[in-house]
Formats: structure tokens, sequence, C-alpha cells
């Protein structure tokens, strides 16, 4: 691992690192913050999951999360959202491609030689920061995230019961089979065979069965995005129906941008430390 | 004026706007965040004027201002740091020219058309400001500033005693005349006689009279400008000499970067608050 840049804010480092991965074949680049700690302390990891188009920096330098990590003594990581490079497929659409990993290990070709995002940030990734970073407490782990990224929080903490003690998601897709990023992205990562989606669509995971101690989601009214691809109504049906106590908080003139993520930043900072105690 | 965008954030306004500036000649672009307010309430204005290479932008993305003005019903106003355009005179350095307007009125060729930035961010600006945005109160601003713009924030101030009831900056060049930085763009846009740059050097100001109520600036010790450039010992001198209380704070392990405004941005707006009530 490569240490790109280390800055002190808030009294820790918030770092930017870059590894070789096995798993997408390409040099991967992400963010830690780690805050201020007394020596030999072990500190809970929250994770972030960015959403489309996005790389580490896009929350690293608009999240305003580590006012917040500073407080609470969390520890926030910020993956890429896909493989990149000249050798990468890629396609000319922002919406599937680079930029675009959906959280998937793509079956299809071109794309599952490099595109294996979920191996990546369920494995791969989280086995660097425990051997990298001697003050992650790997036991006490956290998951959010926003668009697409909320979609990969919430599916992996769907499919990974008992690992995350903490889950919540700005603005998510939580229903791929049921919106036209989703069916674009996993029909061209997976295929036509919409049975292979289910693992990566939170209501179907929900109605197979998987479960969540509680969640906390924040969407505003005013997402451009919101009727035709997000559709939190669904995931609310989804909870109701299995028992899971969803927070949903419609937040009245909030847009998809990164100004509704750093005023909710806090809150679900808050919301994670009271569990990750 | 002209929208350019405007996004909900900490229940007030983000927004960014145009227009075309007689004293610059040119399209000037800069941000205004308008906090929640109740109707027909007035606001303080807080004034943040950026350093080298930034744009409005900077601020905007990377500053954390918006909960602290939020908290404290604080409106946040962040000019460019210089004309820009194809028809405008650049120059190859990135410490001079487009980018790097000192905040002075050039009288050297070619930059004197545009390079007015003292005239742009001390009238033209504030009337503009005054004009478009009622909940505006211009009986109560405060000035602050990082690097370039801590240089701006000083020396505007002494300049025009009574107008800014607060006073700050983060990591500013405190005088032009002792260092590289001052010495190229005042030798550039004024000319190589020195007596014209006194204007534009708080300690010169300081030295000949000119008073501030007070006075706050932080200082990161791992910034790698301190020792060549921003020289915050000149600053002290010059307000020990003449009785301005100065509370200089050196910051353990901080550099130069938006990591070390962000972290001390809510003690600066805390602290125009204070004066600003």
């Amino acid at each position: 691992m490569e240490t790109i840049s280390q800055n002190k804010a808030y009294g820790g480092v918030q770092g930017v690192y870059r590894h070789r991965s096995a798993t997408t074949g390409t040099d991967m680049t992400f963010s830690v913050y780690v805050p201020p700690h007394e020596e030999g302390a072990r500190l809970p990891v929250l994770w972030y999951l960015s959403g489309l188009t996005c790389t580490h920096a896009n929350v690293t330098d608009k999240g305003e999360y580590r006012r917040a990590c500073a407080e609470h003594g969390i520890i926030f990581v910020a993956p890429d959202t896909s493989p990149r490079g000249d050798d990468v497929p890629d396609d000319d659409a922002w919406d599937f491609g680079q930029g675009a990993g959906f959280y998937v290990d793509a079956t299809q070709d071109p794309w599952s030689a490099n595109f294996r995002m979920r191996s990546y940030v369920e494995d791969e990734l989280p086995a660097l920061i425990a051997r990298e970073f001697a003050v992650a407490d790997m036991s006490r782990q956290g998951i959010t995230g926003h668009s697409m990224g909320g979609h990969g929080a919430l599916t992996i903490a769907l499919r990974n019961p008992g690992r995350f003690r903490s889950v919540s998601a700005f603005a998510p897709i939580v229903s791929p089979l049921n919106c036209p990023w989703g069916e674009k992205a996993l029909g061209g990562y997976l295929g036509s065979d919409r049975a292979a989606w289910m693992p990566y669509d939170a209501c179907a995971l929900i109605a197979d069965g998987a479960r969540l101690d509680a969640l906390l989601v924040d969407q505003g009214d005013a997402d451009a995005f919101l009727r035709e691809q997000l559709k939190p109504e669904l995931l609310q049906q989804a909870c109701e129906a299995a028992g899971i106590p969803l927070t949903l908080r419609m937040q009245r003139g909030y847009d998809h941008s990164y100004y509704f993520i750093a005023t909710f930043m806090a809150d679900h900072i808050a919301w994670a430390a009271e569990r990750l105690r």
C-alpha cells in the first residue's frame, strides 16, 4: 500500500492510499480518516460507499464527516466506485462502466475480469485495512453510502448478517430490479437472467429473508432521481413486511448532491456511533 | 445577476451566481450561503477571500462553513480571486495573473484594465450583494480569508476603519513587501516603486497607523509556506507595537490545505458571530 497524501484534519489524519488489487487487477485508490486517539486505542470503522461517477475524492472533499468522526472516535473509509484505467473496459455513458461498478461481481464479457467491486469491498479492502491500520477494530464496523453506494451499503449488509452493527444510507437505489439505472447496470454486468440480480437488490434480499437490526435512510424530496430511480417506498414496503425497523426521513427541499449528504452526515455518524460503541 | 446553482444545505441555500463586472470588465462568479432565517430577518455578512489558484468553488466545496453559519445565522460570501477569461491577460505561473489577483488595483500594463480586485471586493461586489440580497444587513460585516485571501482580508479591513466588526485570517500573507509572492505580484501589478505597495501590506498599514479592534489568526506549524512567505512573526511584532490585540494560534501539525481551514472554520465563524450579533 502506497501513501498518496496525509493531511492533519480535526486533530486526526486524512489519508489517501493506493494499492494493487488482486480482485480487480488494477491499482485502486481509497481514503481513510483516522480521528485523534490515544496510542494503542482501537476504533470502530465506518464504510462509506459512493455513488455514480464518484471516486473516493468526492466524499473526502465534500462529505464533511471529519468533525463528527473526530467527536465520536470513528475511522471513515471511502473506496472508489469501480476499477479504472486505460486497459479497463469502459462505456461512454456516465452510469455504466468506469465510475459505475454497482458493487457487483460482473459475470459478462468484457466486464468480468475487472468489475468485481462486490469482492473488492466485501473481502479484499477490509483485509487490507485490518492489516495496514492497527487502530482499526474490525469487530466493530458500520456501513453507509449514497445513491449507488447506498445500494451497495444495503446489499452488502444484508448479505453479511452480523458483520455491520450499523447500517444507513443517503438517497439509496433500493431496488435495481425496478429502476432504469439498475436494469442497465445489472443487465450489462450480470446478463439478462434476472435471477442473478437478486443478491444485488436490497428489496429482493429482504423478501428472501435477509434482515437488519435497524436502518436509517435520508432522502431529499427535491431529488431529481426520486421517483424514477430511487423509490424509497419500495424499501419501506419491504421493511414493513419483514419487520425491519426503518427510519426513513424525507428531507424537504433537499436534492441529490453533496450539499444534502453533508447536511445529514453528522446524523449518520451519530447513528453509527451509538451502535459501534 | 444570474443564478448558476442553488442547493439546500443545512436548512439554508448555497447559491452560486455570475454577473458582469464593470470594475474588471469581465463576468465574475461568486458564491453566497444564506442560512435558514425568519422571513424579513436581516443577517450579518461574513466575507471570505480565497488564496492563490482558487475560485469561489474551493471554499464552497471544502470549507465546511455552512454548519456554523446556519447555527449563528451568518451569510457567507466567497468571491473569485481574479478576473478570468481568454481575453484577460494571464501568466504561466500559478502565483501571478489569473487566480492570483492579490486584491490590488493594478496600475501596470497589461494588468490594469482587468486586475482591479481591490475595487471589486471593496466596492462593486458589496453593492451588488446589498442590492440583490435583501436579507443581508450590510451594517454588520465581518471579513476573513486564507493565505493571499488572508492578506486581502487584513488589508481591506485596515484600509476601511469601522466597516468590519470582525476580522480574522487563516495562514495569511502578512507582508507582501517581505516575501517572494508579494514581491512578484505587487511588483508586477503595481510597478517597482515600493511606496505604491504600502496600502497592500498589512504590517506597513499598521505601522502607518491603521488599527483593528481585535484579530484572530490561525497558522499551521507544518505549513510549507510558513517561513519563506507567511511570516506571522512580522504581524505579531506590528500588532504588539500598535497595541492591536492579536490572537495568533500556531496549530501543531497543520499544513496550508483546506483540511486545515475546515478544521478551524467554525472557530472563525464563532469569532465573527460574537462581534456581529
